[in-house]
């Protein structure tokens, strides 16, 4: 299976600590296991052509000289343009795995159809032996906002639309997708806000959507709206999430994504009874997708081609 | 708004008594306020054309020597047709309201894909502050099997299809359906339970469908499979539930129905973890919809014509 037995230089696998030797094995299906290495490593990397990782470690790029491929091994690339010293004349890719959109959109499916249904309420009930009581309104499809209609968003609102949801979609540039009612830019965003009673966040961090999910945009929502965050810890200002709770503006929240992973256990978004915490586990790339896009795209460089799946630093994804 | 002043005799509505005040609400809509009656009505029943119920309180019908239309509140006509002393040549009709389908789908996606991508075992987390594993097999979709065909059953498989779902279907008589494997009759239920890691219960209640969730139908499921029931509660043998998921035969199940209704507090499967209970909120047909239904199938009745949505005795439903 070597398919590239022109390797003539190193491949430096730093993902995460728990996921390196997944990402090994996958590499070693597409190039010799030699040319791999696994951070953190003692050794010289003078040799090293392409670097994997999601949040580059502190001076890694500094003992990279020779590094003509950057890869994040996530679809957002924002820990790695985020990294200090990123040196600016080596290509940046992302990795798609093609499973991803579904992936995710299972997942927000889930979660969103977990609090119009209820469900968290009849758990609750269940440990009391408690018989809800009937709540027709329920049976009302709720509104969907989606904010970002890249891959993972259009993905998720044509799920909506397929379920029978009225959705509406918010994207930086205009965007059409069938079914989907669709607000641009700046001017866009307001009246797509005060009618999304669910609002989900799957757009790509950038200086422009940082700290977008804020008290502001929660007070611009109608009143008992319930907020997904499976974009960025950073989308979200953390600080304005419980306040808008327990004011009632919102509705309540779920939360796939943290400024600071994993939660510290004193955050108070484990103890609020409105705020539901999952630990990053809305979707991921299979390390299998990352290496072959990864090689492909090396074979790409060496002999001078673009790569596939660039990511451009100016517009951040 | 009142459609018919033609209006010769009074409606019974003995639906469920925390219903009955919403129906009265819509049937006056349709109908003068005079000709309707309350369950339990003191007064004479003898002018009592059409009665609309869901399980028939006992003696009823020896009350209602004029009745011209019986009318089920609900999809399914077990109820009625179960009922002492129902008489024979008036006919039979259910409620089919436009929305039930989708509602009773929205509530099927939100229990597969809360038990799927694994919803409760982080909110178990979250209450000891615990941030848990990645597991990279909720990704793979999983395959979901259909017990019924019919508008509920059909509209739930279209959804996971829409949604990337490998979807099997079973029911009596062959049916197809777009994206669905269908099977069909005795001898097509045991190929499509040994593929069916999910399995929804979507069937009419039958003398032939009653208790069929039992020991031996969960044996022939892959191991570790998840039951949905959205039936009746009668579809399940409920002392064969729990040692199935006891021996691992079965993940667990989510339960919306039961044998009795309310759910005893002292019920097994309140206090078992993995069983999931719901109090029968999946879906409901909205009054107003039912009252609709009813007086025009009561004028019909008086027209002599055939009535719309009935229900056949021999079949069931």
């Amino acid at each position: 299976v070597h398919e590239d037995p022109r390797v003539n230089g190193t491949i430096l696998l730093a993902v995460r600590r728990d996921f390196n030797a997944l990402y090994a094995e996958a590499f070693a299906q597409h190039v010799p296991r030699e040319s791999i290495r696994v951070w953190p490593f003692e050794g010289p990397l003078d040799d090293c052509e392409c670097v994997v990782t999601y949040r580059p470690p502190e001076g890694l790029f500094a003992r990279l000289p020779e590094l003509r491929l950057i890869a994040s091994a996530g679809a957002g690339a924002d820990g790695v343009l985020g990294a200090a010293g990123l040196p600016t004349g080596v290509p940046i890719m992302r990795t798609l795995d093609p499973q991803l959109p579904q992936a995710m959109t299972h997942f927000v499916v889930a979660v969103v159809l977990r609090h119009l249904r209820r469900l968290h309420e009849h758990a609750a009930a269940q440990t009391r032996a408690e018989w809800g009581r009937v709540d027709l309104g329920v049976l009302r499809p709720a509104t969907i906002g989606i904010l970002g209609l890249g891959e993972l968003g259009t993905h998720a609102a044509r799920a909506f639309v397929a379920l029978g949801y009225p959705v509406l979609g918010w994207s930086r540039t205009p965007r059409a997708i069938e079914g989907v009612e669709c607000f641009a830019g700046d001017a866009g965003l307001a009246p797509m806000l005060a009618r999304s009673e669910v609002l989900v966040c799957l757009l790509p961090l950038t200086p422009g959507t940082r700290r977008i999910l804020n008290r502001d945009l929660f007070a611009r929502l109608p009143r008992g709206a319930y907020v997904v965050n499976v974009g960025r810890g950073e989308h979200l200002a953390e600080d304005d999430l419980v306040p808008a709770i327990d004011s009632g503006q919102l509705t309540g929240a779920a939360l796939d994504v943290f400024v600071t992973e994993p939660l510290p256990a004193a955050h108070a978004f484990w103890r609020h009874p409105k705020i539901f915490v999952t630990p990053h586990v809305a979707t991921f790339n299979r390390p299998e997708q990352c290496a072959a896009q990864v090689v492909a795209n090396l074979r790409r460089v060496r002999a001078g081609e673009p790569i596939h799946n660039e990511v451009h630093r100016h517009r951040g994804y």
